[in-house]
């Protein structure tokens, strides 16, 4: 901790020109403070901390040798970018990070000039570096410089191979930095990662993987040697052409617990900034969360059920599906950031008679659709699709909400799309499916916890396009589908005169329960639909047209996600933005029992 | 033509145990009668000709050493699977191919127990086999042999990059075929082309870019010697594991014109099977394609505004950007089968001040959905996309079919939607959309021919969120979205009574003309919705929607596909499948005459 004896560096820092007034020889000890900086503010705010840690050093020396804004930058993913932000004007704003009306946790266009493409999702730094490049040389902005920096298992992606390949045959003025710590949020896996991991140990061969795809290739270096990053691209500024530099970092550099588990630092909540423990948050006696429940039922099942398989694209701890992994290895795969490749897997095992539960968060599957359609739907294998995260996802904001996927499965044929209200019905689908359905289904759950303690209870199944009667009424009949409507229970059990309010859990927005539409269309002078996923072309829009269709003319209120992006907040702002929360459904529930008296 | 005097082979082969019997010497007999065959039923029938006539030696030999259909083989895109069609039993109804009732043009499961998986779209080959080869490992069937043909042009794909590297990583017994004929469509293009090129002239490197990705390579081999084809394949039956064979082949091989002008003859229509002449059709005065429209009114308007540049993922010729490409080549390029870089690169350029026109297959743009969401329309990113061949495509059948887009589509915020009914609306439309939008817009246009023969008229500009009264009524709107508008107009044309008809194209799909909307409801007493897309979350989806909204209850009656993947033939044919036939609208449409009067 020699460097906190120094004079204060950090402080001055206001952009990158301030940055440049530094010498070679400061810059280590700005290496530590911004480390620290980080530690500090990410130990009490929360946030993503291990991918920003190892890129400290890269991010100094990229600022410190070229020249943003002019110069353009692009941090793939996008958690690696909180340096970055720091960096370029954020400092004091940075404890706003993932906050309402706070700065974003993702590079963001409209936050800062310096912030040149959001980045959320991975693996699309090269093309987009790629696209300002090619612009810059049309307009004749021949001195620019376009750089992206890109994780190891970012550019497994098969996106990131297409921007490879193109740019490889430009004379694009682009750099690409591959940030290689050989971990995304899980390790990374493939024949990609083990051939950079012979790279590094030096048993790889003469020929380079970039090198054949016709990029000027260098390194590997150590990208916490800040003096030989800054030596290294004043060289690479000076080559035209399409380039790609190899540096090793460490995830979590600089905290020992945050480089030791890398995966639980990734975003380790709150913790002890000198010690790295994490706070334990009291131990009250909570539901699960919908990842366990489903990482734990899929092990129940698969254990009984030699058919079923597990897939998950690159998030083995985030989806639970780790636990099959370390008990059922033999038939629990992580494909690494993949989900194109991970839905056809599943339809090519389906094909043989294996069941694949393939779990992708929500806002992922948007990588898969075509896959869904073309290889699952058309030809109807009964590939099971866990969509973890659906729905408002609070902090992460609207790079990852996973609310558009009830409105774009809804439309391709063959579909069964199921929202599980609770812990006990996402177990029972989960059964259900396995038992053998002739058709795919989606089965899409939120981030975060049920609301049973009591979950661990028998299967029972679920009969394909049923929805449940949860409270009898007279003239408003509210719908909903998924874990919202436990909300909308405890809402309607709250109103004083709640006889008049019925409640049906309509579990399957396809295929939609007509019968039991019927019955409450025919008995409910108001229909009330709750869903927590885009309006245009959802639920509420299914409800629509099964009531024209059939010649209800009774009024329908649609309450869901409005036709905008959602900022980022906590689950709660953001179901306020949208509309969808408790105090605004209570409001106009409760309106429609003073219509009635 | 030695061969023909031979006795005839191909007739007595109903089935691969037939070609097994066959002596290796008889092999190239046969493959000349195949080729003969596939030649002499293309040319009267239509199709795709040359990826078949590429691949005649590799598919006898496949199933002359493989154990099909127990051991697994799957064709990718699927257009060069004729051959293989034909020697599994499908000789006889090969004629029917592509019609309605008759076999697929593509690989299709339920069609034979050899079609292992459908493929229609590219680069889904990799993926499928792995988990067929993953299967049969969990299942025990460890003799069992799983066999992918993946073009040159398919493999540079992102998918296939991500089935590759998982492949390397497993002891899957998968074999990759590369068939490398050094074109799709199109030339092929890209890094790895580059690279294929030289290994071929043997001026790569030792190392080889599969070997890199753990893969037991071997090749390159000559495709069109069916003996050595047989005999490296016997070799490598033997070996277990991940393996890529390189195969060199000609596509169009054995037609001279078809090796000639591989562009063309990729499906040529009919032609003269001696000669490989095409047969014009008379050139009656017919109205242009909409391909050509957006061909030409881009070169006019990129001539006058340099900031216009041009993307098309590997359909230079299909969607006539490659006018574009040939006029202005430093403003139009072709990435190649890479749809999600097409849209982000496209998105990368929009942030310097260009202005792309990205043209995609709206079948293709499924490939690309989370680009469109996450790297153009959450950013906002005036990035044009032109959807070719939108709505029912006829005899390329229910993969090709673009039916889902303004589902899909509509439900993403800031995305304008747009169907122009004729040429001139496309053409109007382009142009507004170059004078600068604030937000990102879809326009699509059917495969086809468009209605006026006077189509190069001066531009007008488009207001965004503007229908049209192409005739007033009195009681019922019939509101149309793009071409099937046409046949619309001609419908109430050809009523007898047709004065309480009214008729909008209502063009945007969103932002919808709510005031023209209001005025409709206000006027109308029933309103009509004829749409050529899927009825679930389409057009007639929102104006439902509008409907609910605004309190309106008249009846609405939606035309357009409904909730099934609709098969193969004419347009006519596919149009009367889904219901949105001349006939079928003309009957309804005439009803409400009958029921005003």
């Amino acid at each position: 901790m020699f460097f906190y004896f120094l004079e204060n560096l950090l402080v001055h820092i206001d952009s990158p020109k301030d940055l440049k007034k530094l010498t070679l020889a400061e810059l280590p000890q700005l290496a530590q403070e911004l480390r620290d900086f980080i530690i500090d503010i990410v130990s009490t705010k929360e946030g993503h901390l291990g991918a920003s840690l190892g890129v400290v050093e890269l991010t100094i020396a990229l600022h410190y040798v070229f020249n943003t804004p002019t110069d353009k930058l692009i941090w793939d993913v996008g958690h690696q970018a909180y340096g970055h932000k720091i960096l370029t004007g954020r400092k004091d704003i940075f404890e706003t990070n993932r906050q309402l009306g706070g700065i974003s946790g993702f590079p963001k266009r409209s936050e800062s000039e310096y912030d040149d493409f959001g980045t959320g999702h991975s693996s699309t730094a090269i093309s987009a570096i790629l696209g300002m490049a090619m612009a810059s040389k049309l307009k004749g902005d021949v001195d620019r410089q376009h750089i992206a920096v890109v994780g190891d298992a970012s550019i497994a992606g098969g996106m990131a191979f297409e921007g490879l390949n193109h740019l490889g045959v430009t004379d694009a003025n682009a750099l690409i930095i591959l940030n290689d710590n050989a971990i995304g949020i899980d390790p990374s896996v493939g024949a990609l990662k083990k051939y950079l991991t012979n790279v590094k140990k030096g048993t790889a061969k003469d020929e380079n993987i970039f090198e054949c795809l016709n990029l000027n290739y260098s390194g590997p270096i150590d990208g916490h040697d800040v003096m030989v990053l800054v030596s290294e691209l004043e060289r690479l500024k000076h080559i035209q052409g399409p380039k790609l530099l190899h540096v090793i970092t460490k995830k979590g550099k600089g905290l020992k617990k945050a480089e030791e588990d890398q995966v639980v630092y990734h975003a380790p909540g709150k913790f002890d900034k000198k010690t790295g423990e994490r706070l334990k948050k009291s131990s009250t006696n909570e539901p699960p969360k919908y990842q366990e429940v489903f990482g734990y039922t899929l092990v129940e099942l698969a254990q009984k059920n030699e058919k079923i398989v597990g897939i998950t694209p690159a998030m083995p701890t985030g989806s639970s599906l780790k636990l099959m992994m370390d008990q059922i290895p033999d038939r629990a795969f992580d494909v690494g950031i993949a989900e194109q490749h991970a839905v056809t897997l599943a339809a090519g095992m389906a094909t043989l008679g294996l069941i694949p539960f393939c779990n992708i968060y929500s806002t992922f599957l948007q990588r898969a659709y075509d896959q869904v359609i073309h290889d699952v739907a058309l030809q109807n294998l009964p590939v099971i699709f866990c969509l973890d995260r659906a729905g408002l996802v609070g902090q992460d904001g609207p790079t990852h909400h996973g609310v558009f996927d009830l409105a774009y499965l809804r439309c391709i044929p063959n579909m069964i799309v199921f929202a599980p209200i609770n812990e006990m019905e996402l177990r029972n689908i989960m059964h259900t499916a396995q038992l053998g359905l002739d058709n795919p289904i989606a089965i899409r759950y939120p981030r975060g916890r049920g609301v049973n303690l009591n979950w661990r209870q028998d299967f029972q199944p679920i009969e394909i396009g049923t929805g449940i009667c949860l409270k009898e009424g007279s003239t408003t009949a509210v719908l909903t589908v998924g874990h919202i409507g436990n909300e909308v229970g405890e809402i309607i059990a709250s109103l004083d005169q709640n006889e008049s309010i019925g409640h049906y859990d309509m579990r399957f927005v396809k295929p939609l329960d007509k019968n039991m539409l019927r019955t409450i269309f025919g008995q409910y002078e108001q229909i009330i639909t709750i869903e927590d996923g885009c309006k245009m072309g959802g639920f509420g829009s299914a409800v629509l047209e099964f009531a024209n269709e059939e010649g209800f003319t009774k009024p329908i209120k649609i309450f869901g996600i409005p036709d905008e992006f959602i900022a980022q907040g906590t689950i709660d702002e953001t179901h306020k933005i949208a509309g969808i929360d408790f105090d605004t459904l209570k409001t106009f529930i409760q309106s429609t029992t003073d219509q009635c008296e």
